[in-house]
């Protein structure tokens, strides 16, 4: 094969060719679809739009507080970012391009459950957008910063009328800063990506088994001790908070108990079940250290921590954890097992849930509510409490049922590598949820997308949980028959760059990372191959290699985001060609693509040799080359309407089989499109 | 043209194959160069190198500081960036991987010419940093993490033994936060890069006419009325004076007056010579408001206000600006008139010199050593006044022999877009310097690049400053015969890759940009637009297009680089063709950049128009491919000896010569080197 032909077809891969023509189709109708996420609840477009320019002027009425003037003046900055246009915060006299009227105030300390509600109305001469609150305010901010484009005339917002208010009240997020520690930044720009897709809950996950992160001057080992230096000053931690009220924002703290507590235990042994010594954590999985539920200093190390730390936290909720307790130094502790039997705790579940009863008196005592993972929930539970659910819409339904309010996180860890689509329909109140009443499914207050963090650093951590998030979000805010598949990845990719412009790093930070990796600013066929792999789903990726605390995370299964947009694309022009309606444009896409991958092993194998990092990639990449080989012959066989021979076909699938084991810890996504092409023409026989 | 033709042509200019060319011939050298920018004093290398995994370790000996700790946490923060291993921050115990020995302590506070060197020494199993002080040692630090790199053998640091001292003891970078105020994350960032590449002043330009950035708590009205909000607290002021005291960084403020000092007189329109009125001034350029020079009142309180000032920057040195003076307001002031000649002071410049050293004793009454830009040196300015030489070597060399001590800004103002090799040729100690006797050159203290921000938003600072000034910091560090400019230019393209990695944005924010401005996200045919162009040269940006504080700068003048890599290396091709030294590669790769050029224009004339940004660049565009065409024609005699037509020669020139003028304020790179393929061309005929 000529140079210039694979050149020709590395170009069309690298850049995404499929991803400009939808976008030129997008443009070519008069009036393109609003490029909103989460998209609103009413709509209706007007003629035109209204200039954002130099002159460009944003005004409060009515209500004021410091939020609000501090709200004007980000989305002012923000805007310079979106545009280039250089605004100042000034405040400007005469009648203002954008006039925001708000009533009145907002809970002082934010509500679950408070009006969130905004009206925006956009016309050519100016804009209005109306709320009861500051809430709803920041939130009408975001929708028009997101209706930003430009156009022949310059930036412009078009005319358009929107009333908007969610569909639940709990929309979260959950960042695990206890196994790898996330710096500020990284929290803040979360955050602020969290605003802009008007997420209302950062749920922050403090102190796990590897590591104890919030600053106590009570219990000052917990981080002196448990933390490698690693924590949150409790400084950093009202920052925090404040940051996030600013944006509309609560947060939701969480300290785990009984378990994933080894971490304490290191500073303070006496909390725990065993005999000790504890070293921090170095490994990852469910570990045995537990708290010990039969002491009394135990509930009052727990009454005065809480009492501190909700001298930070604000929120009425207060998570305290409780998953994943395997009971193995309870059941090897002769007192434990002598208090339970003098109680009559016929088992280690209602050893957790006498502990889980006399923390959540300490947390009431604290004048919080108390929330925590399915395994909280007991018959005699609080009604208050709050069940965040990771065993799936069953338990999240019982919960309900029982009274209690719960969210659902199941569907929604953006940790197991799974797709957009899979987060997006995932539905709180789909499956078990949709056969609870009224009543019950009010209960059902939303739900939290959950990054746990076994396999991110705070380099690649925005890669996971963006722009991904950003559909759960959508998931959470607009209306339950919102679910076109096809219309959601095509806003999720507009608001995706919004997001990157806005500080987030999921799209930047591959380049580096496999410049780093490949010791060459030149990484054109290591992106061809990455295009073409995800990492493992769910669980698989610890099983395949072992890792620990330790484990850099600077390999290619780190680099690539969760979801290969090249790789779906292709998936769905192969679903085209196999259902037979494919057109030749995208036979010769289809053929580009596999032709690339085919192609790139030869360029790619020398250059994987240059560092121990690329080196694994070597069967890999093969393996790419092999597999888009197959599925070249089967969409040769199927354009010409050619029959496959039986025994090709046979080998074909075997070669398949082979190839969709994971290698260096990765997928390769050519293969599942690969073999739908070799079934269709192995198919083609019988016709 | 087949499309095919075309997007290899479009491919092989993306992903500038020259410089994957030259990585390659790089690594093919048994001992491949070090990568250090700038290059030390002495290196000898060893064989083999340092391994750099997840069991590295730094420990600190001999003299401690919380700096040095400081230090240390961000050395293994840099390189786990770098490396993506996990490093955590606690104290271990055993031999080091990494040991830093120093001495003794730095100064309190940062001083001039205080020691800097240091002795780095690595072999197979460990390190070894040497240094008499904290200074030293971090500057070693840095060394060591510039010569970081993957290997077949994982991460390590080449064997080698380095002593190394700079050249210069003042080695700055000015930033001008008057004109476009600049947030504190964009100074982080770079002081961030200084530290990097060992510069060691952070010159802080913090008033002008524009704005008035830096908070007077005995003047408030000075930001209150002069700084549309945008200006630093007295914490923020302190917060960069530490940081940068972390990265071995000494802060010199200026307060530039008697001129510059229109945003002053908002707020105090007393210490004016006119009558005011005064608003923000919005427009560029030499304005007339200059400050009173014969009132008691306003020395009262530029005494006043440089005592405040001293509280918050502790440096030696307070620069007092002094350029610039029109004098316009002086004349039209009779009371100013009377003034001079009562005291016989002949002209404007002798009112300047009168006003100038009333002030050099209000500083000096503070404890600080005067410091401004050329004009403030007259012959009575007493000796340790400080030159800052914006006029050229001979001002600086005049400085010199009349005994004070002077640093040369001439040829490093980063803001006029010259190439790196212009800055990187210009020495403090050639020209004029180089007449000085050995006595007066120690005068000659070093260098600073300067930033003026007319044309640059926070967005794009980063682009203007970096890489360019890693050469000017090279300059000034490393022995004057360290000059070969193409290992300037492999090097400091690595080093560009690392400040990035540090979080610069110098490189990643042209896409974006780019991506804004066309409203999409496939922005590949601009790039090759872009790949072809730069921002005029001096001060033409200005004459071209009118600008001032409001304009947006948003257009692709402000998003492409001051140098194109692109159009450097095709330069170079055309002139090793034009030599007549070129192989049928380099024919091929002249070749392949100008139908690029020559097609490109086809491709994004319709993508133009969709926004008005980007419909001025049409014509630029249809002119790229017009020369480029020219280009293609000529390399075609030249490489085959064909005689180029006299009539075809004369219109090619003409074209050129019309294409050569700046259009949508750009300059249009190609233009220089198919000149040079013409004539030579042309020239053939006379063989």
């Amino acid at each position: 094969m000529g140079q210039g032909k694979f050149l020709r077809v590395v170009f069309l891969g690298i850049l995404s060719l499929a991803a400009f023509l939808e976008v030129s189709a997008a443009q070519s109708q008069s009036q393109p679809s609003l490029q909103l996420m989460p998209m609103p609840l009413h709509v209706a477009r007007g003629e035109g739009g209204l200039k954002i320019d130099s002159n460009f002027t944003v005004a409060l009425e009515g209500f004021k507080e410091a939020r609000l003037e501090s709200a004007r003046k980000r989305f002012l900055g923000t805007l310079s970012r979106e545009t280039g246009i250089p605004y100042h915060f000034e405040a400007t006299s005469g009648e203002a391009s954008l006039t925001v009227k708000t009533s009145g105030a907002s809970d002082a300390v934010q509500t679950v459950g408070e009006e969130e509600s905004y009206r925006l109305e956009v016309t050519q001469t100016h804009a209005v957008l109306t709320a009861p609150n500051p809430l709803g305010a920041m939130h009408g901010l975001q929708t028009f910063l997101q209706l930003v484009t430009i156009t022949p005339e310059g930036y412009s917002v078009p005319a358009v009328t929107i009333e908007d208010e969610p569909r639940f009240p709990w929309r979260g997020l959950m960042i695990d800063s206890g196994r790898h520690f996330q710096p500020m930044d990284v929290l803040e720009r979360n955050l602020d990506g969290m605003e802009a897709v008007k997420l209302n809950v950062f749920h922050w996950h403090l102190s796990e088994n590897q590591g104890f992160r919030a600053e106590s001057k009570i219990y000052p080992s917990l981080t002196g001790k448990g933390s490698d230096g690693d924590y949150y000053t409790q400084a950093q931690m009202r920052d925090i908070v404040e940051y996030a009220h600013d944006r509309g924002i609560r947060v939701v703290p969480e300290f785990d108990m009984p378990c994933h507590t080894t971490a304490w235990f290191v500073g303070y042994p006496d909390l725990a079940s065993g005999k000790g010594p504890y070293k921090i954590e170095r490994k990852w999985g469910i570990m045995d250290p537990a708290m010990d539920p039969t002491r009394e200093s135990t509930f009052e190390f727990i009454g005065k921590f809480i009492g501190e730390m909700t001298t930070i936290f604000p929120d009425a909720y207060f998570h305290v954890g409780g998953d994943e307790c395997n009971g193995k130094e309870w059941d090897a502790n002769p007192r434990i097992k002598e208090f339970m039997r003098a109680h009559g705790l016929k088992d280690n579940a209602a050893l957790q849930s006498y502990f889980t009863a006399r923390v959540e008196k300490l947390v009431a005592a604290n004048h919080r509510i108390m929330e925590g993972w399915d395994e909280v929930l007991a018959p005699s539970t609080p009604k208050d409490v709050l069940i965040q659910s990771w065993r799936g819409p069953k338990a999240l339904a019982a919960a309900a049922r029982q009274g209690n309010r719960g969210i659902l996180s199941t569907g929604y860890y953006v940790d197991l590598n799974q797709s957009a689509e899979e987060h997006y329909l995932a539905d709180p109140l789909a499956g078990e949820g949709a056969t609870l009443t009224d009543e019950e499914k009010k209960r059902v207050l939303g739900g939290e997308a959950a990054m746990w963090s076994e396999f991110v650093s705070y380099e690649n951590i925005d890669s996971r949980i963006w722009p991904r998030t950003a559909a759960i979000a959508e998931r959470l805010w607009s209306a339950q028959d919102v679910r076109d598949v096809n219309s959601m990845y095509a806003r999720m990719g507009v608001v995706s760059d919004k997001l990157e412009a806005y500080g987030l790093t999921h799209q930047s930070v591959t380049r580096p990372m496999l410049q780093r990796m490949s010791g060459s600013a030149d990484t054109r066929y290591l992106a061809v191959l990455a295009s073409a792999v995800q990492p493992p789903l769910g669980y698989e990726r610890g099983e395949l290699k072992e890792y620990d605390w330790y484990s850099p995370l600077n390999h290619l299964v780190d680099a690539v985001p969760p979801e290969s947009e090249t790789a779906r694309k292709f998936k769905n022009v192969i679903a085209v060609i196999v259902a037979g309606n494919a057109t030749p444009q995208q036979y010769q896409e289809a053929k580009d693509q596999l032709t690339l991958w085919r192609d790139n092993d030869a360029m790619l194998q020398p250059l994987l040799r240059r560092s121990d990092i690329t080196a694994e990639l070597a069967p890999l990449s093969q393996s790419l080359s092999q597999v888009s080989a197959i599925g070249l012959r089967a969409l040769d066989d199927l354009q010409n309407r050619r029959v496959a021979d039986a025994s090709t076909t046979q080998s074909d699938i075997q070669t398949l089989k082979a190839a969709e084991k994971p290698q260096a810890v990765l997928r390769n996504m050519a293969v599942a499109p690969v073999e739908m092409l070799v079934q269709a023409a192995a198919g083609a026989k019988q016709k």
